[in-house]
């Protein structure tokens, strides 16, 4: 795929997210993000299925790279101790570029079907946790309470990150925001 | 409102979640549920802007139970405790008829567009509560992290009390959840 067009996809990306924001998701059709990247709309649709597509491509290799790491985990982990590091494998897929996570999560709070399908994203990656957690041997309703604690972790973490001033990595502030919840349950 | 037509809003409901387990959410037009119910359609659309509606009608009252509770909660209880307050505040809105939620949830199941929409609610169900939190004095980061994990816990424990063989109240599953959480994070 592409390589007729080398560098198309990201072309295709950064096109899509500048005319979202300077015209509105609504607003942008195909052909328009297609002209700006200088391809046509036929070489949009090799890449994504339809305009809302460039927000979730990454969705598979993201689900992909958080169940390794939570294969990976040591046997003897404790149950949140293997989220976490599936949590920190997702970061390190969508935390490389800051400015990147935070015009599209701008585009994303704007438009209430794509908020709709970021979160069908995020339930879908705690039902697949939940799975991964119970092929490592953790009890059915123990599993379900761990993956959905790390998405609510990861969620809070990730408006954190997106919105710092300061530069620190997604990785690190998921781990500062799980070791919150652990003052937080342990306090009461 | 409704004085005219006694019990016509429960009536249909009931009407409605029957003809959308029987036919399918998508196949059921409002003209039938009037009819099932006994009343014109116009009397529908007193109680419920759409069809989608009948399912969410007791978000209001459940969004101002919890937060009442949790204004009610002792100054001095920590984070976690008041969101647990305000939880339990929302298990005696819908708690109260199991076979009624376990035909609700199957119908949301089934249907991609309900699924959405309770996402949705439950998005400002944590936000609302984040909100009620810095209103108690609780920091902005804290707050954020305890709404969610709330209603992660509040996700887990109604699914377990819907499918659930025996026979406890929906906040005792509530808190039982909350027990196990902690037991989670203090594991790891």
């Amino acid at each position: 795929m592409g390589r007729w067009e080398p560098g198309a996809s990201s072309r295709l990306r950064e096109a899509a997210l500048a005319l979202y924001l300077e015209r509105g998701f609504e607003q942008t059709m195909v052909a328009d993000i297609a002209e700006r990247a200088g391809v046509t709309a036929r070489t949009f649709f090799r890449y994504f299925a339809d305009k809302r597509e460039v927000f979730f491509d990454a969705s598979a290799e993201l689900e992909e790279k958080s169940l390794a790491a939570l294969e990976a985990a040591p046997a003897t982990a404790p149950p949140l101790d293997a989220v976490a590091a599936a949590l920190v494998a997702a970061a390190e897929v969508i935390g490389g570029n800051r400015e990147l996570a935070r015009v599209r999560q701008a585009v994303i709070m704007a438009n209430a079907s794509l908020r709709e399908r970021e979160l069908i994203k995020l339930t879908s990656m705690s039902v697949a946790v939940a799975d991964g957690l119970r092929r490592r041997g953790v009890g059915n309703a123990e599993a379900s309470l761990a993956a959905e604690t790390g998405v609510a972790v990861f969620r809070v973490a990730f408006e954190r990150w997106v919105n710092a001033a300061e530069d620190r990595a997604l990785g690190d502030v998921i781990r500062e925001t799980l070791a919150q919840l652990r003052t937080l349950t342990a306090a009461s």
